[in-house]
């Protein structure tokens, strides 16, 4: 995302000097919208979706969050940190529990273990934006 | 985006063969929707943003537009074509009317020529779309 | 929406004056994509939900389609009438495309008999709207 | 939103029973990202809209959280508590800043003063939710 990179340079008053930890967070959590997704899409694909009711819906959740997020964190001049930091703890928890059911199809269904992969990739990104604005 | 690649490639029924250009749709449309994002907040945080005004709208417009784009294509299984057409359409207008917009703005601000120049990526990635669904 | 009504009727700037117009479509938008995000969830409930693919994902596109139109509906001095048409366009066909799979289950399912209502009813709000913003 | 409502009772298998508080939530939360994507809009017409900046940005990270919520809410099936209370706390939190915000600017503007209202509704019906799902 080297256009966003410009764009988060060229701002001219951020709150904050986190710069490299949101433009990392807001790819990895548009790839984690993106990849729950299609992981809830192929879920429904499935020859019988119903055992896979759990997983779809943490899919359809977790993008949810991630989108919002992604959007949030693309603001550099936003200044609420608490609304911040919770709506990290929020998106982190989402991605955490879909990445927890999606482990269970990984071996599988290949969705699950890439959406998985990505759902991790997110949360830790989360975790490392919201030790950059509070530290 | 190599998991949400690996999503796609492991879709157990997609409704067309367009996963390459579906992939770069989505990426492309995710960072234009953050670069979007973060030039309105850049372009707010100017010393007088009233002549901004335009370029903020477009820029917010087009924001909404990129992201629900990337929402859409990353149901590889999803068929009505008639929707996805006309979404295709709509995003690729906004972002050429954003990149316009924007342009006007590109020499004295880097935030603009970004977000512009991740604007018309889009919106070739938009055509491209629609002419792998179509053809 | 009284209190939308009050914000919209307090814009310095309207691009149009179609605020009636906009106010019905946001309240219909906004319900139609709760109906959609709802009756998804419901179908995904059933005990076997592998014949009501198709009306989940049109529920999916159809929710995602009318949250974005409101968003845009929703900015009152936003002024690119070809995005705005083309975008209400392409929400018009995601209603009545899921409206016509509810249908079908309509007799069986009251929560596809809501959402089919909920999304005929943004339809029409769509045209009247885009009837406004041309007239 | 008699039609959210009759989707939501004809759910076979909602995770709580907070039907009332959900629907109150996509109500009110409906209501206020639309309420603050307009506030945004006009914050933005006005002749300076400069001192108004950390307004607008609360408008539109509410907006966000708010759109988001709405949408987590309308899926009765759905079952992460952790997730669903921490993204509670999140859409609170961003209300009564916001809320806090526009107050400053309520007896000069109407739409500040409308969406301030809209935001502390939101921010009393994710409470009550959240102790809908706790209690």
């Amino acid at each position: 995302m080297e256009r966003l990179r410009r764009t988060f340079a060229a701002h001219p008053a951020p709150a904050s000097d986190a710069g490299d930890e949101a433009h990392a967070l807001v790819a990895a959590a548009s790839e984690c919208a993106a990849a729950c997704t299609a992981c809830a899409d192929a879920c429904l694909s499935e020859d019988d979706p119903a055992p896979l009711r759990s997983c779809i819906r943490s899919d359809l959740d977790c993008a949810d969050l991630c989108a919002v997020t992604a959007r949030l964190i693309s603001r550099p001049g936003t200044q609420d940190p608490a609304t911040l930091r919770t709506q990290l703890d929020a998106c982190a928890t989402a991605c955490r529990a879909c990445a927890a059911e999606c482990e269970q199809h990984a071996e599988r269904m290949e969705h699950c273990r890439a959406c998985a992969e990505a759902c991790r990739a997110c949360a830790e990104a989360c975790d490392r934006m919201k030790a950059a604005i509070v530290g």
